[in-house]
């Protein structure tokens, strides 16, 4: 864990640790930052937590405002620096941060290390639909995508949700702003291609952004600007809908009771799609399991991606990604 | 009003007329679609609705299959090509179609024509915000859009949010994928140096998905694929809560009783966030007043896209965007 990510830092990441190691007696965490800050936030948690959580101490931190070249070249020290280095050593099953992502997808390529045959990591997650789970990729660690990249983060997507979901047989589509052919980028247009000309894929086409949330497919791909501004409108209005609660309520005091009893439903509706319950996007294609989280995460959000993080751990998600995409190479090659 | 366009054609398009004549007595209509279909509809509807609505009689309609090209080309006669031709030549001060959107926006730019200066028209939309609008553009007329153009839809939307909201000093932001500099496409980061750079423009930077509903900001620009995202991946979730809704009432019929008083109060804060209310796009940077409905709009939905017809008719939007366009084309050559 990189304590020193996001808004609230080791205030949101210490007790999530906590909570953790409570829930499952049988893990072990390594807490990365300041030891002597981490240290006065320790001493409230109890020795069974203490003991299963070991502090490395990191003098370096990585603000927000760091771009990826900084990071890269002076950053080697930090606390996301160190945790990764936990990873690509094989000392830890996963990392979580909620710190500066740009900083994240530099330091998690040159750590880490990207797949064989992975042209570019993405960052990819799960969200919800009416009964089940969509997975969105890419989240913003590209920019710019051509169809091969599209068609490699359809495979990569497809992987993560096997191991998400537990199903298998998982259609995927390409996000479009329609579902005609004639429609979108030529990038996106020759993905489509592609992918319905892979014999291992079960592509079903282009979809729109509503999509994403109706279940109609298991996976949706995209370039990360379309994929990052998906998921942040999405949120958006989730938290539109929570404010607006809140500010009817107060307005009509006489239907306070059964305000009362509707929000208390609204509530349970929006903690089944609010951000942090779907938080932790994991940085597909890297030779290890990277996680990201919302950067003004909670506490209760930043443990929804541990939780995310200790599944891609245990089926050991970039190993199995690694295979998959060896394999797809070899088929590529001609090779069996 | 072309009767022919969207999933449920003059099934919705004619009880939103009649509803719409019924509210303003003052208005007159012009129907555009196959007569002897639209008579059938319309002889249910009273004398009164009746001697206000002019039916066009047009032999061609243009299906969601058909595209750009084939529209340009073959589609003349059609009830959407009518009705632009109407706003074309002055005889009605709007035109609302459900129609295929990509039929429209070429007949649209051939028919009704291009206001000088403008680059590219852009489709835009007011969108809900905890206490007000936001207006987003361009939401898929435009795929690739250069700095250049990113800088003419923020004056467009201005222009157009100025209207909608009954407000002046409005503000206006970059859609980006992250609020710092080096964030986004080439296109986005050197569209904010331009937008900087305006003296007559209250630029206030990059935002992401979730800040087009927060209100900290008026208008919201990006390119079509962003935005198109944007506004379908927000009308996901809210379909999505409103589908919560009813599986929960019924699971759960002890408390069915409350639940509906609960549910009466939600349906009421989702009619303010649901798609349907904040329908009809704005086709921005015509010569005359272009709405695009949502496609699968009801009659409900499609009278809120002639209420949006009505205020940029009322307040000639087309041609107050004309002027603004002009005055900031004579500024850029010199004269005044």
């Amino acid at each position: 864990m990189d304590a020193m990510g996001g808004d609230l830092g080791p205030r949101s990441v210490v007790p999530a640790c906590s909570r953790f190691l409570i829930r499952f007696p049988q893990a072990e965490l390594k807490l990365f930052g300041p030891r002597s800050q981490l240290q006065t936030l320790l001493i409230k948690e109890p020795p069974s937590v203490r003991e299963r959580l070991e502090v490395i101490d990191c003098a370096q931190v990585i603000t927000q405002g760091c771009n990826p070249v900084q990071a890269l070249r002076h950053k080697r020290e930090s606390s996301m620096a160190k945790a990764l280095e936990a990873v690509a050593g094989g000392d830890c099953g996963a990392m979580v941060t909620a710190g500066n992502t740009g900083a994240l997808l530099a330091l998690g390529r040159s750590i880490v290390g990207t797949v064989e045959g992975v042209r570019r990591p993405a960052l990819g997650k799960s969200l919800p639909t009416e009964d089940g789970t969509c997975f969105l990729l890419d989240l913003g660690a590209n920019i710019d995508c051509s169809a091969e990249d599209l068609v490699q983060f359809a495979r990569m997507g497809l992987e993560a949700q096997r191991v998400f979901s537990g199903k298998s047989d998982l259609t995927v589509a390409l996000l479009n702003i329609g579902a005609e052919e004639h429609k979108g980028t030529e990038e996106i247009r020759r993905a489509g291609q592609l992918l319905q000309a892979a014999p291992d894929i079960n592509y079903v086409g282009f979809v729109e952004g509503h999509d994403i949330f109706t279940g109609i497919v298991d996976v949706v791909v995209c370039n990360g600007l379309m994929g990052n501004v998906a998921m942040k409108a999405a949120e958006g209005v989730i938290r539109l809908i929570g404010q607006k609660t809140f500010t009817i309520d107060k307005k009509a005091p006489i239907k306070r009771f059964f305000g009362q009893l509707a929000i208390n439903l609204l509530r349970k509706w929006r903690a089944q799609l609010e951000p942090g319950r779907y938080n932790g996007a994991s940085f597909l294609g890297l030779e290890g399991n990277v996680i990201k989280s919302h950067g003004g995460a909670s506490s209760e959000a930043f443990y929804r991606a541990m939780l995310t993080a200790k599944e891609c751990a245990e089926s050991d998600l970039a190993q199995q990604l690694g295979r998959a995409m060896a394999l797809q190479n070899q088929r590529h090659t001609g090779c069996d």
